[in-house]
């Protein structure tokens, strides 16, 4: 009770969540995804159910004509290349420059020191917002290896409530943390989105998936990143239970979940978007 | 009335469309797809439904070797690299050289220098048919740099009308536009396809997919190009329909879609297919 | 009736099945792809689907780190390119060094001299298994260049029963040839899997998502290849029949195998596995 209290003084999720969808919708941000493979299709449909415009651009020598006219940018490191990085660093610098969000995914960082140097070298190009599980946002943090079994989280996203802080407070960016209750902080304030179901995780991208949408809320709502996280997170969590509903296994409710991304209306938002105070 | 008595001299279009989609489904075309990463499932998924045979084959030591056995080629510059520029050109030289058909989609060819200048390239290899939005195609008729809105049309497809005749004269290929109606003309001709529904353009890859279908119809149909483009976005737009009666969203509606388009008979074809004359 | 009591004797299939699949959702052993683009989604969400763990890793700078942590490589020619393979070989070399089971696709061997002549450099590195359409055995059995007519099969599993065992004999390799009967050989057994509807060669990627699924299986229980990748292929062929019954077309049966695979249990497998002695 006191905690709910608390949350409702700093922010009432519900209507936040709903007014930055919303804007998502109404503005149809622009966001360039440099992206693993794997994930392509999958995000691409994610923001376009949202009402956003995707674009999978990653040549290095569009960076400088294209990056400019964006409204944020999503980089994802799935299935990171040498070819690629130069890409991902251009188009992270320019963003920056230009003072336009963008989100690092920093999937399966401790898989390779390659993977961790990069991704240490993204990371000084000062995202906006960092979103991973628990075992890359553990990693990352502590910026040494780890024994990461593949993209998956073997650790609690709680478990990394307080890796999550430091790392948000080194790096100046909000950080979230995916799980069973999806932790976001920006170094300070720390909530938990309660939403989504366990069947999300035998999805393939649903993570790199929410990443973009993270992008194209902070795009429609860019003074107030780690409001956007949160309600992003909380968003897609909520279409995936709605999703659930008609689901009969993990392939059924990845096409009812971006159904239902399209179709949320604000009463399923108000009643189900579940965030509360953890710090 | 007059309208539909020119365009009945012409051709008519319910038994020239199911006449070739027969075709397809009975020749069953090797299509080379050398195309954008998002793209690839759906557009391999549809080939199939369609009746012909995909192969997503890019790499230039293999041209030599694979292209002289395929019957229709299909390039998409919606990822466009450097590394693939050149697998592109050296396909459609080689489809060029042995008169087979290939068909061309612009992707967002507004998005940057490169991507104009080598969209270029392609077309001195004299595509068959170039498919597009109306952005991309007043972009690639003008030859100069838009401000393309990322990859999504943000002109009606009729304002491009013009630019549609005079990039088919100016380049030999029929060149489509698609959008609320689907403009097809080859510099004399031009008629309208009023197939489809809006929230086919809420699923990525609907615009690579059907220009894939093109390629399947042309080259099931080579000596009619033409009438093989229109029929080939008609059809698409009446999966769509038929689809779409069935869809809650729009990733039901991308499965519903691809289902309806391998079942199509021709009743529904015969019934649906809705080409007019605009000339 | 004496073919089933031979049959009998070797291996009750049902039940070395089920224990398999079970051994797999226990383990959930970690499976590194290096696939075609096409395949990558669904080649991951089969995995996820039948407990496995997905990473499509294929940056030569990483294999070093990673692949020591797998359970099993699946490499895939689809999209081959002259800068993928030097991964592929170094994965491969490397699993082989550690003795972890790695499984080889060699789709559309035949479309190119490059392609036969990759394939031939893998197949030099032992592969555990080998999962081909009959023409993709027939050609990789002879190692001369064919007429394979892209990478649809064009003729019978059963025609290419005497070049599986050859190739089976002269690798190592088991060697399991898809088909309406998929034909599984160590060179010395032959057994036919009967499983499976038609209409799943109508969606892309599914022979390069069940020879991932036959990397799993052989991955959880590595010592009985022939019996593991005989148990994926029925599998997966029994997901598609209970798919099959609510399927309205090739992407309404994708999404309903991939949800079958996910919820198999043990009185589906017994009773639907129908694998016979063909030896």
């Amino acid at each position: 009770m006191e905690e709910e209290e608390e949350e409702g003084r700093l922010v009432k999720w519900g209507p936040t969540a709903w007014k930055i969808l919303t804007n998502v919708r109404e503005q149809s941000p622009l966001i360039q995804c440099i992206t693993n493979f794997v994930s392509m299709d999958l995000m691409a449909n994610t923001l376009l159910a949202a009402g956003a415009s995707p674009a999978m651009i990653h040549t290095i020598e569009e960076i400088p004509d294209f990056t400019p006219h964006i409204n944020g940018l999503c980089i994802n490191i799935g299935t990171l290349s040498s070819t690629w990085l130069p890409s991902m660093k251009s188009a992270a610098s320019l963003a920056n420059q230009l003072n336009k969000p963008w989100v690092l995914d920093p999937v399966a960082v401790s898989a390779s020191d390659f993977r961790l140097k990069s991704c240490l070298e993204l990371l000084n190009l000062k995202p906006t917002v960092i979103r991973g599980n628990a075992s890359e946002i553990l990693a990352l943090s502590s910026a040494s290896k780890g024994s990461d079994k593949g993209v998956d989280s073997s650790h609690r996203s709680t478990d990394a409530v307080e890796a999550a802080k430091s790392l948000a407070k080194s790096s100046g960016a909000v950080v979230a943390v995916s799980g069973a209750v999806d932790v976001i902080t920006d170094g300070q304030r720390v909530v938990g989105a309660h939403n989504g179901v366990a069947m999300m995780q035998r999805i393939t991208a649903t993570g790199c998936a929410v990443t973009a949408l993270v992008a194209a809320f902070v795009a429609a709502d860019p003074l107030h990143a780690f409001e956007a996280t949160a309600s992003a997170l909380s968003i897609f969590g909520v279409a995936g239970e709605i999703g659930n509903d008609s689901a009969k296994g993990p392939a059924s409710l990845r096409m009812h979940l971006i159904d239902s991304l399209h179709g949320l209306d604000k009463v399923a938002i108000l009643s189900r978007v579940n965030i509360t105070n953890l710090s």
